[in-house]
């Protein structure tokens, strides 16, 4: 079989471009004993791509030169040397970003599409649910009648947390960009209030947002908006550093919360999470927040676009906000 | 009976001048029932005294302009309308800088200073000891054989974070200035051993004073030195703020740690204490340092100076590193 692939060509300086990109094509080898092929349907764009790309130490080896870039996918058994998979089967993983994987089958995760259409296990049911479901509850630790704040509030680990957070009884306040995001989350997700940070005066805007303070905050921008919720938090707060979108195509240093020494007066706490951590819990969770799509307290949503060549621009609506949901790339039709 | 009193008479910008100090002296007040009148013998000088000078909200109110300054305070019992305590009496309280104070007999905490000397109950055995034991005990929570980084290492807070996690079988690395001070943690207090930051290549020396990484780390200081730290934690590090030393004097923005990315990246955390929250466990703190102390496992050391008159100059002794141990400021004879 033909695969295209795309490979990690360079190094980006601040936003990735094109020519940071390789295409090539080459024939799908031979299965061995235990590998399945797969053939991609959706791909997952996730702003955790960007620090993949860079050089050094961090949670996951880097992407190296000439690599088939990392993704999240979701696509169908065309090809299986092992017992646990056959012919027609669903399955999400994470082969990368082209046409077909040849992937152990211990590394592939059975999806059921009658449950939820199949981008949805790339989005609210695949890693940023997971990211959203264990940061806030395991980390965040929100208690009901307490006030949530979540910065990138529309997006697909955001409006995760803020929906969960709504099911645990909490004031939930999201942080986007622009009138249409606030609008959703609010008119359709359910928040009680947003904050449009392209409106500027953010801090007045979460000071009438949040009368009684913040309790916790789950941060995905880092950056400005980081540091401005640290001047409004409560005794004891929770800050889950989730990541910090606003600062991942940085060519300067990144800039550190400058208010931090509102942890110490208010006796507060920042902690990081990588959702890899919670793998064995997975399972669990998925099938709670499935419950509760079905019973249409949590409501997901993809910003799908098409076509394997298109990968590099699209990607980079991960970065100019020009989406609305889980940003997924269709690759293939079923 | 004539008392001298220092009071704010403006709130400095930078380091507090003379001329932000003013000197009076008035005849001390007839006593109600249930107060004291108390000789103040020894006034305890500590970094957070700095932030007290500040206007707005924190985890106290600040001290008001002509208002006497706030510290703690050691001293003996001149006159009592109280039957909690009798004249001749040692205490520790928090009635300010000036010779006499007159306070309510539930703000005093009697002393034994057959137990230890003065002094040592507004270091070790006072707020900085406490700090030392409920930062690094339960926000820390160190374990045996974990690597313990502390800054201010020779400090009075600093000094004992270090000892106790000795005392509880950790690898304990001081971040100190000059030599004299790197040799007194390692050879005298029994640290593993000495980051001179005077000497620069802070991250070079933390290489390699911890080979393993960190585990813990006990902030005192803020700036550059925790955004080094930051880049050598280990996974689920604990970084405790108890301070930002480095940055109370800044008449420009805090430099908050732009290495925080490292928290995701080892899903590391970052907590702010306050000692005053827990003051209902103070006595048996105090018991088991007290034992630590008896048993030589625990050494306390101030750098006494002397005379009210002189207390702008001594306070600066904070900032300038020219000291050894815990600050006091005797201010009269017993």
């Amino acid at each position: 079989m033909l695969n295209k692939r795309v490979k990690l060509a360079a190094r980006p300086m601040g936003l990735p471009k094109r020519s940071d990109w390789a295409f090539d094509e080459v024939e799908t080898p031979e299965l061995n004993d235990g590998e399945v092929l797969v053939k991609t349907l959706y791909i997952s764009l996730d702003p955790a791509m960007r620090g993949w790309m860079n050089e050094g130490k961090s949670y996951i080896r880097p992407v190296e030169i000439d690599e088939v870039m990392r993704a999240g996918t979701a696509g169908k058994v065309v090809a299986s040397k092992s017992d646990k998979f056959s012919e027609g089967q669903y399955v999400t993983g994470g082969w990368g970003v082209q046409e077909y994987g040849v992937v152990l089958a211990k590394d592939l995760i059975p999806v059921d599409p009658k449950l939820a259409p199949l981008p949805t296990f790339l989005g609210t049911l695949g890693m940023p649910g997971m990211t959203a479901y264990f940061g806030l509850l395991d980390t965040g630790q929100p208690k009901e009648g307490e006030t949530v704040v979540v910065s990138g509030g529309a997006g697909a680990v955001g409006s995760v947390v803020g929906q969960i957070a709504k099911i645990k009884g909490c004031r939930v306040v999201g942080i986007a960009g622009g009138e249409r995001k606030c609008k959703y989350i609010v008119e359709e997700l359910g928040f009680d209030a947003a904050v449009d940070y392209k409106k500027g005066q953010i801090r007045q805007q979460l000071k009438e947002t949040c009368p009684d303070g913040i309790d916790v905050y789950f941060d995905n921008v880092g950056g400005e908006i980081l540091d401005t919720v640290l001047t409004k938090i409560n005794r004891k707060a929770r800050i889950v550093i989730c990541g910090a979108i606003s600062q991942y195509n940085n060519t300067t240093p990144v800039k550190g919360p400058s208010n931090y020494l509102s942890l110490l007066v208010n006796r507060a706490r920042m902690e990081g999470i990588v959702v890899f951590d919670n793998a064995a819990n997975y399972m669990s969770a998925a099938i709670e927040m499935a419950q509760w799509m079905m019973q249409g307290k949590l409501k997901a949503k993809e910003h799908i676009e098409e076509g394997l060549e298109n990968f590099p621009e699209v990607l980079l609506k991960l970065f100019s906000g020009d989406k609305l949901g889980k940003l997924v790339l269709k690759v293939a039709d079923d």
